[in-house]
């Protein structure tokens, strides 16, 4: 029996409104057997960046053939571009504006198309609501079978986003940024163990954590490893640095949230390895 | 291939409880290959008016023979009946209480019966969740291949609610009124261009608008038209005008809200067409 | 036609983040095929009580054959295991700690597997997310048709919670607590008409309903026989008794929420029957 085709979202419309039942509207319309998964529709409005990480979280464990469209869309109306990306598993519809931007980076075996073929989209095309005129419908047609160069021709100046990297403040020091603060009040930053490899070490003794001004205590294993009310490191379901708490929320304890400092400070020379 | 059944669920459960589940699962104890879409459970509690207008927003990008199925429900319990209404191309099961006005006043074929057939209900029958017990088996049963007529007597008393229109207060001047804030703070109203023809000529010099006591700018095309901290009009995607800003939330930059009286002002006589 | 899969997921994840959606990718990577309904993910976070209610209150509406994955899991890290329990018409995937104590309690025919067998996980475990690599696939392989048998070893030692039951004050007083508050403000309790068969009798003069210091009017049938800014009892959807307002939330106008005691006082001696 053929896959039925599924089709997930990602976007900041929230659940407050039609938006998102309009959207699997005009796709059903359109691919009546498609599955629609929500990925997430709760990206802050507006943040292209937020987009991108919620994506990168998750694309990778769907079934290969998954047509992920994105619609974090604050040029809406104006002259950027629709896009449609393809690797080596998956397809992407988005606006270009960056939130592929984890995407670019990871796929080895990528191509993307300018989705202009305006026979695909809805007329008319309003100038708020091109997830509903332009991205649903060229998805859904995607997820039906039409190749990625019948919706437009292929480019490669496409918009990417660099994603804040964490600086080297001196040979022991290392500041990253928090990205994110989750629905439990973790704090997911921008440092991996690629980038600190004392991240692969918990325990370590030389290991100073602090956000902002304030020391946590170090790197554990798990959240159950804290003691109550205790804020410290760990190493996320992501690869990055998260700041958690047991059973409550870093964020709120520290009052700390996105664009926090996070300083990894090594109180004595790593040992080799 | 015959196509599964859709059944779109719009109502005022929140996400916070088990509400939306357990319809779910009482539908596909029914028809187990149906295809339950979440048209929106965020409906503001016990409005009607905001459930219709959340409805009439999205129904008609669905395929053809998809029940619609729309709980907001402040007279559960009491004598208002459950209705089946059957236009063109949908199906829709919802209490008589006027949250179907917006189908009844655009669809021109249309047949409303009265859900009493208790046999299709889930027994006992709940005073408090008729989501549970009345609707979602009907909607069901419906889309398994059920006649409406099955469920009961066709009626024509049934209720409409009248939407608020807008007011002309002398030649040059119509007063509107906010029908909701959505997600991004845009301020959805009640003026169509076909009430206000001048909302067809985005930039014409002769056009104000005042949100309340407060002027904002003219119209334009599109949120990206705005320049940083702007408060404009468009002509939104679902035909009204609105109230918004580029990027952020003209909802909160007003601090304004439903209700909210709109004055369009000519201050000069409109050019002919 | 062999009836697709049913699997359906309840947590505290909230819909802020990818954690949902990644999820159910897991589970479409391994059963393409299956239908993946939401039952609930606003489980108030790290209460396993509160998940328990969600899921009793919905489970039992599904097609036989459902797979009900519940995550609830303030000890994700730990030692606590990862159960499949399997009753006479649903199997159930849930971390032992309680979380599916209302199903042990309900449910005559009743086994529980402890699921440890590894090659069913995705590799490599993280320390923080089991939903994404243990519950998810196991949860996937199960409605693939993988016997529970085939996850690990058959136990009887698994955690059960007792539920907060009501206490008996004296002849004629009960003291029963809210459970949770619901999202339009209905306040629901741990008092049943099993517990309290006064409550089998709507307008029975003698019953007076005290939350905490506050008496509110008596028991009715449903929402609508209360007049407006009335706070009454009912015996709810869910078959307890729940503090309730007609159009409005209890728990706000009486300031009321989880963990307020409610006292039911007979003033005479209650009638037989």
């Amino acid at each position: 029996m053929a896959q039925r085709p599924i089709i997930t979202l990602t976007s900041d419309f929230g659940l407050r409104d039609h938006f998102v039942g309009t959207v699997k509207g005009v796709i059903l319309n359109i691919v009546p057997e498609a599955e629609i998964v929500d990925l997430c529709h709760s990206v802050a409005a507006f943040d292209v960046l937020d987009g991108a990480l919620t994506l990168a979280a998750a694309y990778s464990y769907f079934p290969a053939g998954t047509v992920h469209m994105v619609v974090v869309d604050p040029g809406v109306g104006s002259a950027r571009r629709p896009l449609v990306a393809t690797t080596e598993r998956y397809e992407f519809v988005a606006p270009d504006n960056g939130v592929l931007s984890l995407i670019y980076r990871r796929e080895e075996r990528l191509r993307v198309h300018w989705a202009s073929a305006q026979h695909y989209f809805l007329r008319p095309v309003s100038q708020t609501f091109h997830a509903r005129d332009i991205f649903a419908p060229v998805a859904a047609y995607l997820a039906k079978g039409v190749a990625p160069a019948k919706f437009g021709e292929e480019i490669s100046d496409f918009v990417r986003l660099d994603l804040p990297r964490p600086q080297r403040l001196d040979n022991s020091s290392l500041r990253g940024t928090v990205l994110k603060a989750d629905h439990f009040g973790n704090l997911l930053t921008n440092i991996t163990p690629q980038e600190a490899p004392v991240l692969l070490q918990p325990g370590s003794a030389g290991l100073r954590i602090l956000v902002g001004e304030r020391e946590v205590a170090g790197l554990k294993t798990s959240y159950a490893d804290g003691a109550a009310g205790e804020v410290f490191g760990i190493v996320g379901s992501m690869g990055y640095l998260e700041i958690v708490a047991n059973q409550a929320s870093a964020a709120q304890i520290l009052g700390a949230g996105k664009g926090c400092n996070v300083d990894l400070v090594l109180s004595r020379p790593a040992v080799a390895g």
